[in-house]
């Protein structure tokens, strides 16, 4: 607080590492680069003993993605090693630029989605015009989440409201599972964001099910369900301890994988009808440049702007959640310089829009990754199993994928917001149903604009009604309190209301509508005491309405004063002297200074002198 | 206030007027029928001496509205007659149903101006396809205007801040006024809402301009702009008294038609260039058909929806000014109703458009309007213009009528709220010149759209974005103020922070941010109060960041207390059991409480016993 007690591991870095190269300590002296580049902050500080967490953890989450990477690439309509090129480059971008050191960046389900609804209208899938598409999906997201970086605009994506992120991703999840309905059933079944669509067409061509392939799907689904108990198993058993066990329990779907793999090679299940994952080119990506032109840039602009908008507010919250763990910070708006020069990486090494994965990070958080080094292994094991590995993925059946996929989503379904909002505040209810009913009836994209519109109108249409508190005075003290709440003393003299609201454009209407048609219909009032104490922000809309209302009392014979003005609204108002204009009106402390001054009555004895009138709350509730 | 003081000439009127007819006594006798016809509440109570001041006013805005009828006809593209037509049923209409007195409805000039910007893209001005379109335009605009008044949504409106209002109608009174070059030049120019285009094309074609025409238009505009100091003239020399000399201010531009029309037609001036009216057809508006057709509505819809809305801001805020003078009330939603029935009577009797005038209202009203009979009687003396008069309007130049809409425009052309709004508030200075830009640039429609869209934007970036307030305890006292405004002593221990705004979604993550950061930052922080003093609402999203906020802190080590929550808000807290979750956080009264039971300090001592650390508001403001 006084500036002594700060601590932390960057400031003091460049001293403890004498032995750092040149270059590297004269960037990580300096502030903007050491901002820019929060590896500057951690790498020259590495602590040797994290060194074998980070790789633990690199490890697992490698384990994770390989499958991950090519379920959500089919998912999004591309070729499966493109889910694995996405997981290079991308991380170790990240890592340089990054101010999360436990985030797990690569191909997540959400943005495979989206990815696969923007351009399936465009190109058939996998086709080299549709994987063309990809690419300049992923550079233009990322240019645009960098420019959102260097505008500071991170606050941009806090205007999707919790209950439409909730409704989106139940729906976005649900939408996700049922798409893979098709290789869990080795059906041929139409793409297309109806659910209840798939389910028809799934049951018209129920007869061509193939039982193999459901076999291979149900057994695979049952393996991962149950690697949590499968983990316990074997931790109670003593045959591994908690830590390994628990490694186990992560790499199931690399096992299954392997197990499923193994198996279609030996019994030649692709000659049984059973799909698979066919050919994956080996080794490394070559650099691609993305066919851009002025048209694709025209027709995927909504889709990229929406796919790094969804990809960032995922980034961000897991970032968030993972940092405070361990009492560190995160910076939303390098984070979006972060990802927005991670999807430019993507683009150029045949990759496809990437975010900060969800499962992923949680995973590399708690096997116990200290740093971005451990992302930066990730991204080796992935190069390494690129070089060596991919042709035994040949027989990989495509069912497996599939249930990776939906055991993935399974957990990002979920209606329990509902009942807690319903209780809570219904709008807020109301706009989780809707956003989830538009995206699964509108599309993924309509889904979340109607989502956002809507949440932004209903913020809007509530603070367009501010609640007006009449105030009485309570025993006739110096407190005054709600008239509807409270046996309180009001005078037929004076009208004293509270705003609850900051008043600006949208309500201040409002509020002169309700204050006029007060004083038509009690020709005994004389003053109108507007008490501010509540309103944080006076807008000029407002300021004029407050003005006209001050002139359309004056010709109705009554005289409008302001009590309890803050002082940053205060300071506003002289600078237009508001104050001079409010005459015969008044600027008093509160509303028993106004109290006192307008109708003379006594502060300091118990029986109100000058009040012609008195009303419990009950009286004046049922005033208009 | 007691319901007894209740004074209105309604209540009483069915009483008052025994001889009124049964089913008028009995309809006035039914509240709802007196809600929806507000005519009931004034005829059966009719004065006798009201009669007379009734039918001088109708004269007097019958007087303007001949010449503005036809003007404004022509400036929305549609034969003069219409813009007579549009002057009968619809102030009838009006007359049964609206809630103002003194409004004066009928076609005005920006609607006029929309519905050409609407209409000429799709049809030639005044061909038959164009009067069709008008005809489905008023139909429109007046069925939305009935639907929003059954939704009661008159809030609707609103949603315009002032800086866009004021923007929009500078920028289309100059579009307006531009657009009435070709008359005053007598040229062929393209319609179009780009000023220096047509500044260029008048330029080019300076060859043909028509000295005529601009001797005609020059000399109607000076005896207009001058026609205030001739009334002034008349009356100090004593001519005529104060209330004649201002009724003929009022008729000049009447007695400008009639001298130009009849000096036009003593010296055949068409056959000189000048253009003139020509013929308009003799008698009333026969009942049209609107000719709708789904493809039709289609292409409307837009223009409809921004003429009704535009319309309708114009007809509220000027049936408001005038209400509020002689302290009556106007109901905006039944006002939605009364000009939706307006525009759908003009669309059926062959007219276009129709709100609420300004300058007609102010003129009926200060000429001593009591009651819509004003407005009938206007009716009555348009229909019988046009009846007998329309041959004698054959030879008026079309340049005065230019020149009427000049005049007419001229005072809605206003930059003086930008110096203000820049001394109140930047932001709201940006949305007026902003405004203002869109529609000189993009146009009426596109423009008016931008504003709004703008103006919310604005909004919600103020509030995404509010005031937090660091407090220390004032002199040893209970109060809690700014520490960057005053001299208080702070507790390194117990971060103290008011939110000087709602909390909801967009804002709820700044607050996040800003803390988890200052935790971070100040590793002696064991507690955080949130003081709610100033927080009239915390919707869903932000009380689920309150809750993540307050996990995330116990994470880092730090309790979350609330302090001085609003009644409102604890009872909702309390119906999703949140008191509970906060645990081992509490719940305060106040600021203080908090203090003396987190920091164990005495209130009544002169010394903090518990502080370690005493700062002034410099030092607090330079923390991050």
């Amino acid at each position: 607080m006084n500036g002594t007690t700060r601590t932390g591991t960057g400031a003091e870095a460049p001293v403890q590492r004498k032995r750092a190269p040149t270059l590297l300590a004269g960037l990580a002296a300096n502030p903007v680069a050491r901002r820019m580049l929060p590896i500057l902050e951690w790498l020259p500080a590495y602590k040797r003993e994290d060194l074998m967490s980070d790789f633990t953890a690199g490890t697992v989450v490698a384990i994770m993605l390989i499958p991950q990477g090519m379920a959500y690439a089919l998912l999004a309509g591309l070729p499966p090693q493109m889910g694995l090129y996405a997981s290079i480059l991308p991380l170790i971008v990240y890592a340089l630029f990054g101010t999360s050191r436990s985030l797990g960046v690569g191909p997540v389900a959400i943005v495979s989605l989206m990815v696969a609804s923007t351009l399936v209208p465009l190109a058939p899938t996998q086709s080299a015009e549709y994987v063309g598409y990809a690419l300049v999906l992923s550079l233009m997201s990322g240019l645009m989440l960098l420019a959102l970086g260097f505008a500071r605009a991170g606050f941009l994506t806090n205007f999707m409201s919790h209950p439409v992120i909730a409704g989106f991703t139940t729906a976005a999840a649900l939408i996700i599972a049922f798409s893979q309905f098709k290789y869990l059933l080795g059906l041929e079944l139409a793409r297309t964001h109806l659910i209840p669509k798939i389910l028809w067409e799934a049951f018209q061509k129920r007869d061509l099910i193939h039982p193999l392939t459901v076999l291979i799907a149900a057994g695979s689904l049952a393996v991962l369900f149950a690697r949590g108990r499968i983990a316990s198993f074997i931790r109670d058993r003593a045959w591994l301890d908690a830590f390994w066990s628990d490694i186990f329990g992560k790499s199931m779907p690399l096992f299954v994988v392997i197990a499923t793999t193994a198996l279609a090679w030996w019994f030649d299940l692709a000659a049984q009808g059973v799909k698979i994952v066919g050919e994956i080119p080996q080794g490394l990506p070559s650099v691609t440049m993305p066919p851009l032109d002025l048209g694709t840039v025209e027709k995927l602009a909504v889709g990229a702007f929406l796919i790094a908008f969804v990809g960032f507010l995922e980034t961000v919250s897991v970032a968030r959640t993972l940092a405070s763990k361990r009492r560190q910070k995160i910076d939303p708006d390098q984070e979006l310089m972060a990802m927005g020069v991670s999807n430019i990486a993507a683009a150029f090494t045949g990759g496809y829009p990437v975010a900060g994965s969800f499962s992923r990070s949680v995973v590399n958080f708690s096997s116990g990754a200290k740093t971005q080094l451990a992302a930066i292994l990730t991204a080796l094991i992935i190069a390494l199993a690129l070089v060596f590995f991919t042709p035994a993925l040949y027989h990989l059946p495509k069912a497996v994928l599939a249930a990776i996929i939906v055991m993935a989503v399974a957990s990002l379904v979920d209606f329990s917001p509902i009942h807690h909002m319903w209780r809570y505040m219904k709008l807020d209810a109301v706009s989780f149903i809707s956003t989830f009913a538009a995206v699964l009836i509108l599309g993924v994209e309509e889904g979340i604009l109607a989502g956002i519109v809507l949440s932004i109108a209903f913020f809007l249409w509530r603070t367009s009604r501010p609640n007006l508190v009449q105030l009485g005075r309570l025993d006739n003290s110096q407190l005054f309190r709600d008239a509807r709440f409270h046996k309180v003393t009001t005078y037929e003299k004076v009208l004293t209301l509270r705003v609850d609201m900051s008043l600006y454009f949208a309500n201040a209407a409002y509020l002169e509508d309700y204050v006029l048609r007060y004083v038509a219909d009690h020709p005994d009032v004389e003053h109108f005491v507007l008490v501010c104490s509540s309103v944080n922000m006076i807008d000029a809309s407002a300021l004029e309405t407050i003005e006209s209302l001050h002139s359309r009392l004056r010709d109705a014979g009554v005289v409008m004063h302001l009590a309890a003005v803050k002082s940053t609204i205060l300071r506003r108002l002289k600078a237009v002297d508001f104050i001079d204009k409010l005459e015969p009106g008044r600027l008093f402390g509160s509303a028993h200074e106004a109290l006192v001054v307008l109708t003379g009555v006594d502060p300091t004895v118990h029986a109100p002198k000058a009040s012609r009138g008195e009303h419990t709350g009950e009286t004046l509730a049922a005033a208009p």
